[in-house]
């Protein structure tokens, strides 16, 4: 029906009207650019009295952030519709609601969200939502169970695993996650105060190996239809509420890559702590993420079980006691894709704004090393079938008991 | 170019003369079928000193061995082609040669393979041919390193795995190796004398459980484009040679399932060969077929590993130690993908020569009592990570010399 365009705000304004499914369309006037990720256009579509009531989102043809020098597919837009609204059949509650795309010109009209805020935003803040880890844990185990092997058919997964196939969005999560931060990649960007941790973490053999065995796994193990960029920065929240937004990386991949981004940012944020807040501030806001990440894997796990339990189709793997290992598998994945989530928002080319947020530049160091420490840990622990990291949080959180200050990690 | 009508000796003999690339197209004159498997039509055509000079081979639109009741997509005869050039492209010594084909036929001409035999007539008979081990491990190798990550671009890989989706034909093996034979489907064919132990395999929970995994890797794990229906029955022999053909399972899958479906098929044999031969030779024939497994094992290893290190273009998972790992979780997997041959072949819809030739009913029995015995016995210790069976071909040989005799594994 249409080439593609870069809109502008009329264009967004026009569009809105025409496909928002707007009540009064005669009333949506005006259009901000509100876009603050790397990838796209984000309009705000705003009545007579200045409320927002839509949004429309178009996917340029570069990376935003770089530039028309890195171009990227505008079927990206595609994708993360498709994506989402595979995701809202499954759990209306916790996504985004997509009322209107139009693939070839890379735009989506979507519901407005202006009374929820971005997570990250928030905990950098200091702000909190209890039960945010809870509906997060629900979100992904339903989207993940209705989507994987226990609930389609060979067939209709084989089929969707072709319509999700995401080329180009995958290869920057191979890139940034598990080859440019272990190989001196020219858009690293880090203190140099790092450089000699950086130059431990490349030469570390067992953690290259377990980071390999990551990658290998994301880039062939078709588990589930993966929101695949399920940041502290892709979540809306309000309070008792969760919605998840911007899924152009969404493909069939290894559940515990959502869970790890997930955990692997609310760690970031724990890490970053001490050096946002005052001690008594931190202290609590550190024990706000352990929750956090204690409800997301709790809820994750007796939601994945009870839907397998209820609705599970295959009835091989259906089999008791199947689920509960593959849950084990998930979990001891998360543990060491959360780890490279750590490292690379550390020291890759997309830094996070819990660490950016700290002023004070030696507690910045602290942060940021005691992240790659963990990281680090994280990855090489979660390789190894026998460690106590596998049995659930707790050794988890014991882990973060023991982290070294900086004092010591930069010696 | 054409549309799809069930082929006649004639329709063959034409189609091999305009197709076949033959030298002397006019001395091609009679076709006789003689297609033995359970899918297709396979015609030899021959000259007129009545050799062979070509193979015309045609997907029928149903399952051969059932009748049309149980219709099936021709458009098998296109995987099947393309996985084989794809083979050929990098195993071409190992690999039978795909000289033309149609994929709205669903025919193909092949090179003619009359000097050699089907290795599995051949292993019945007692008939050896040293090195088949060896040469069946290479052309795995080859062809698994040349499909996988380790290789091939994530773009590369997703296009290839979008090309070799192969839903109608993986349901077959879904089906069949894992779901069927543990729940009294009614193609399960088996001696009533197997039905005791045919209960315990549906009654046993670890065992179902390591199956419901074996069955989640192969919908789930694209690791390489398989042959994926490598039996002793799809590989042709002859001295110092060795060509795979019938690849209409071909998909990307778990690089274990060729290599178990292969050694599935060897301690088939192995459990066969008391109740084929003489003792004597028979223990000749079993010592050969651990040989086999040897050599495959050990040489699969070997190239795959040479083949990581002087072609791998991923630099992460090139780094040392991954390939070893990645080979360790592979041998893992091949023993129980193993030990679901084994026991489908036993009582499933599609068995094999080896048992089906022993003529006394007795030592048929034994033979398939230990062929249960043994498939469960892997397919459960494979999926504990700490068995000794992960280190190598010898604790396999040990685990075969325990193996109950049938008055005790039938008590």
């Amino acid at each position: 029906m249409s080439t593609y365009r870069i809109f502008n705000a009329d264009d967004a304004v026009a569009y809105a009207k025409t496909y928002g499914h707007y009540a009064h369309p005669e009333q949506l006037l005006q259009a901000d650019e509100i876009g603050d990720g790397n990838l796209n256009l984000v309009f705000k579509i705003r009545d007579a009295q200045g409320i927002s009531r839509l949004i429309v989102k178009q996917a340029l043809p570069y990376v935003r952030c770089v530039g028309e020098s890195w171009p990227l597919t505008t079927d990206r837009a595609r994708l993360e519709a498709e994506t989402l609204l595979a995701h809202h059949r499954h759990s209306p509650e916790h996504t985004v609601r997509i009322i209107h795309y139009d693939p070839e010109l890379a735009v989506m009209v979507q519901e407005d969200l202006s009374d929820h805020f971005i997570w990250r935003n928030q905990l950098v803040q200091g702000i909190e939502y209890p039960g945010t880890g809870q509906r997060l844990g629900n979100y992904l185990a339903t989207v993940h169970f209705y989507t994987s092997d226990f609930y389609l058919s060979g067939r209709e997964k084989k089929a969707q695993v072709q319509r999700f196939s995401n080329p180009e969005m995958c290869q920057i999560t191979e890139d940034l996650f598990f080859t440019d931060p272990y190989t001196y990649h020219e858009l690293n960007r880090y203190d140099s105060a790092l450089a000699p941790l950086v130059d431990r973490l490349s030469a570390n053999a067992p953690l290259r190996t377990a980071v390999a065995a990551l990658k290998h796994q994301f880039l062939s193990h078709a588990e589930a239809l993966l929101h695949g960029d399920i940041h502290s920065g892709s979540i809306f929240v309000a309070p008792n509420r969760l919605k998840a937004i911007d899924a152009e990386f969404g493909f069939f991949g290894p559940a515990g890559f959502d869970l790890g981004t997930a955990i692997g940012n609310l760690l970031l944020n724990h890490c970053a702590a001490p050096g946002l807040f005052t001690p008594e501030v931190a202290q609590n806001q550190q024990h706000a993420r352990r929750t956090d990440i204690h409800e997301l894997w709790t809820h994750y796990h007796t939601c994945f079980n009870q839907l397998v339990a209820q609705h599970a189709n295959d009835p091989a793997l259906a089999v008791s006691g199947y689920a509960e290992q593959f849950l084990q598998k998930v979990w001891r994945d998360s543990l060491g894709y959360a780890g490279t989530e750590l490292i690379r928002r550390t020291i890759g080319m997309a830094p996070v704004a819990d660490l950016l947020s700290i002023r004070d530049e030696q507690q910045r160091w602290a942060a940021e090393s005691q992240a790659l420490h963990l990281g680090h840990s994280l990855i090489v622990q979660a390789a190894d079938s026998q460690h106590p990291l596998h049995h659930g949080c707790d050794a988890l959180f014991t882990l973060l008991n023991v982290l070294p200050e900086y004092a010591a990690v930069s010696a």
